[in-house]
């Protein structure tokens, strides 16, 4: 193990330095003029009737890079939720999973994934397969103001990728709290690390670069996914299905005596998640505006948050009546399905449309995780009934409220979830053939941290 | 029990189905055109001479949107602050109460809040009460240009509506504070929905709804308050206040040995929790600019943040001079109060006014901190002296040090405040009659979070 | 004591009521004419051919103050990073020291730091030492449009200021990290006030107040610094080597029989903190551009982020080589390693000369701490070698991939190392000499919340 380590190490230096010496430096000194004259000649070159749109596309861009560091702070809300609801026996182990996607979904989106979910170049199955190959230097050739995509996009290359890859990571992130508490860290880098960098991008690649998805249907009735309730969480959802089918429930989880609730060892870490969560997810609805226009920016920040608001009272009252107690638990679930809900319809439903739209999720989400514990699919954060099966409501009631095409909506849903569902699937089996996927019961019964990290996640005295 | 919330789920959903299909949904394919294209026809259309007008409306708008996102995080920093300076036995029943404070804010809001708090069309008794119904399209008939607010306003009404919005559950988490760990959940429940429906939104139309209070002394005489020191904080205090005092003080906090402090459960979380409002805080006061004007933007950001410290510097001497250790609870209050302390008049002082503001601030919170436990009425955060007593010393010192009518400055106070704890009395009361308002000795000796929830905060083993 | 600070604040009231009375007072009342109105007045008296480059000091000067915000809430992160690496008999301690440190650090920038840091009007000794009183109203004289920094600054005198003092506190913060456990609290509020208001800003004069080194070598050959690894990270760093070299380690860390760990109490807490690092340093790096220009803005987003995976994924793959285990601490160490690395090249490199420079800063920073327990200097968070040891290769890095002048990068780098230790070493020597610098060894054990501040962090039953 410590080998390869080293020979992966080495060769990952020796291809880094190869690209950063070859790669052209940007020259230093560019503030020596003030940056309103430096402005004032982009403006210039662009053409004056396009001074005000250029303006535009500078506070686009703005946004698009506030936005991506909302939706970077989703991570540190998947990382505290997915903590707080399980035992601090594994808590280490948690936080550590989520450092490692959070940074090799970054670092893997710039060396195949942007290029593979936008491709310019060229699609290995057109429509289907087109993976392609690490990023240059966005900024060349006029890439630093429009160059990049012209007038229709309203930022730069390094906007649309920073942005993108932010999301990158949140697929991973879901599978990561549905396999919590039993799985073998070495396995799951290597899972999360190949969901990230091809599953992912090649789900992605078929809605937003281009593929089959985007013409499905045709114009009007193409499939509709404003910031990827199926495409970003549908699919997390649908891999972790598949993985934790494969991996099996916690020890002690399902016994002769009937199900034995295993509870969160910390509800002020897991409500500060979802807070967290709620407040990125302005950025990651928000952002998908891909640009500032006033219209449309306050149109969706309304219904992101009137959605999850209503996800939060729907879910607090089912819990009140199915459950016979306000559950804190079931009401920040509750809040996070009214987003998933609204993620994809948020730019295209009315305001009492997205109340509805999150009030049923926030309904579905209380039923769902019932549901999935009595069929004994082991979920200790509720990440699967959350986003994958709140990310099938919101993109098929684009379709009833939104004015999508119903038969594209679904179809879409199939086709992501099929294919995350297999992708996953053949991944984790492959892994478990060849590295295990499990952590011995004894670690488990142990805990992660001793077992995996020789660490402790609380020493207070 | 369970009836009443079945019934009142069904209505609920049969209201939201009828607006949700009665209301005009905008239609999807916006972005078929590139958005510089599109703001290009945008600018066109609002004629020339306006571009760099747009332009400006554009930034203005996005920083709307921020700035609510960034009051938004402060309802995590109010539930993790009232979590962190009470028991850890009532840890679970606080994050409740504040997820349903920000759900069932906005949800009001959007109903009759918005409509109330701005009434464009028609008050009931002129310039005193004002209801109106829910939100329409604000996109509508030019809404997502300027055609919602024409040149005097730089936003959308929907930039308008959820920045507002975000406001208007504060009221009710002040409250949360002040009565924690006594009273009953579904009582709570009740009454904060009320004082957040009607009770806030009415103060507020007095102010920035065009009410008696917004033309009292008339012109340059007028009631002043930026942000809402008075008629977001001091509403709030005086609320807390009325019902305190019908709630009366925790079990074994006032015995005939004298005062027994009950000690906070978590002093981390309660720090979490300031420096997010303090950050949030900047949304509350920058996003009151109502603009992104730069010369007040960078004024309102720089006493907002010279307030806070000069209010944790005072404090941190004072509680070294007077309790004679450096508290880290009177520390943390003593930002806060810093920031209410410069609320109502952070557009309109000096730097150096800022920090005097401040400083002083920092140094009552102390002292009203101890005061009211000295007459026994129990305040477990000290919310009633943050936010109570510093708004009536932010709100007059405009009069002081930012040009204000200090005559007005104090009939404004005292309107407010009256109407706030009048409102919160009688409600309060009426609950008491009907429901009762707090829980049995057992239950809160036993800690409310098994009793009202079933659930623990904490299992860390 | 509670006399000499009676004193102090009793002149610190009086200064601060001349200061205020003495101010210009801005009127109230700008907000009667509508904000678009004022806007195009605004640009109407720019100018009309600057009319979109007024747009773009507006959007600039909206970035800068978002910011400053995003700034601040790194010291949120500082001190939940600190405290979670520390024992929990210390975690009040900390969190305290972290409020005043931003609050005094604020304040004395206001007082002398700015007008230091930026000497316009005149040095004591040139190039080296320029000593400047407090500031006054930075809005007046055109200071709210471009009035204050002409075409060569995008955004108003508060902008500027509110955004360098939000760093400002931050070396001093460093070293809150580093001598923790075991500092008497009022000399470190000696300490620190000191180091913050005069050492820091010596330091960034000589650098951004147009000081020495920023005619180093010449137009091109200049000392090279974007965001400040040097001058704030490496300032932090070294000064808090110098306070720990006289401080000594804590009791019981180094005993005859070997290194003993003393493990942090909260790894939760300490997660928490390094996202918040990194999303603040979002702000630290990207406002650090000056402008909205979107360019610069969106490489520096992604050499950021890039920079911070890279030194997340090689500091795990290090840990588990080196050290036999993946340890939390050492990625997240890690990813700050990676953003210490990428602060002064990030907006003058390539994203892949981004990620190596990151990849390196995250193997350096595992075998530096390592190094620094060999050699018995005791630094419970690893501050020295995160922000020290990190700073001088990042800022070095800018002269092997970012075209800066190596010669002048290291001459700088020795430059402000040197005086950060020997301005750190005098001052913590002669508090030692008369306050004294540590705690009894009675406290040491029995913590200092206790014994400092009569208070426990948790009390979770």
């Amino acid at each position: 193990m410590k080998r390869l380590l080293t020979q992966l190490s080495g060769f990952l230096l020796i291809a880094l330095l190869t690209a950063a010496v070859f790669d052209t430096t940007p020259a230093i000194g560019q503030d020596e003029a003030g940056p309103v004259d430096e402005y004032l000649e982009l403006v210039e070159s662009s053409g004056a009737e396009y001074a005000p749109a250029f303006d535009f596309f500078t506070v686009s861009m703005l946004w698009t890079v506030i936005a991506a560091a909302l939706v970077f702070i989703m991570h540190l809300g998947f990382a505290t939720l997915e903590a707080g609801l399980t035992q601090s026996k594994n808590t280490v182990n948690i936080l550590f999973k989520n450092v490692w996607i959070i940074s090799i979904g970054l670092i893997t989106y710039a060396l195949l994934g942007f290029n593979t979910h936008y491709p310019v170049d060229s699609w290995q199955i057109p429509g289907w397969l087109g993976i392609n190959g690490p990023i240059g230097d966005l900024n060349a050739d006029g890439g630093a103001t429009w160059g990049y995509g012209g007038l229709s996009l309203a930022m730069t290359g390094y906007g649309d990728f920073i942005f993108q890859a932010m999301f990158a990571a949140t697929a991973a992130t879901i599978v990561s709290g549905a396999v919590a508490e039993r799985i073998k860290l070495t396995s799951f880098m290597v899972y999360s690390t190949i969901l990230v960098a091809f599953g992912y991008t090649i789900a992605g690649s078929w809605h937003w670069g281009g593929g089959w998805l985007s013409s499905l249907g045709g114009g009007d009735a193409a499939f509709y996914d404003f910031a990827g309730s199926t495409v970003v969480h549908g699919f997390g959802g649908a891999a972790a299905l598949a993985a934790v089918l494969i991996l099996g429930p916690r020890k002690g989880k399902y016994t002769s005596s009937g199900i034995k609730p295993i509870v969160g060892h910390s509800m002020p870490l897991a409500t500060v998640g979802v807070f967290l969560l709620f407040f990125g997810w302005f950025g990651f609805n928000g952002g998908s505006v891909l640009s500032a226009n006033p219209g449309p920016l306050g149109l969706v920040f309304t219904t992101t948050a009137l959605a999850a608001a209503a996800g939060g009272i729907s879910s607090i009252l089912t819990s009140m009546i199915v459950l016979k107690k306000p559950d804190l638990s079931m009401a920040l679930n509750g809040l996070l399905a009214g987003l998933v809900s609204i993620t994809a319809g948020a730019d295209s439903v009315s305001v009492w449309a997205s109340v509805l739209m999150g009030a049923i999720g926030g309904v579905i989400v209380v039923f769902s995780i019932v549901f999935f514990d009595k069929i004994k699919i082991d979920d200790p954060v509720g990440a699967i009934s959350v986003h994958g099966v709140c990310g099938i409501w919101g993109t098929v009631a684009v379709g009833i409220f939104g004015g999508a095409n119903l038969v594209s909506q679904i179809i879409g849903v199939i086709g992501v979830y099929v294919f995350a569902f297999i992708f996953s699937y053949v991944v984790f089996l492959l892994i478990k053939m060849t590295m295990g996927v499990r952590v011995s019961e004894e670690e488990e019964s142990g805990g992660l941290d001793i077992g995996e990290h020789g660490q402790e996640a609380y020493n207070i005295t």
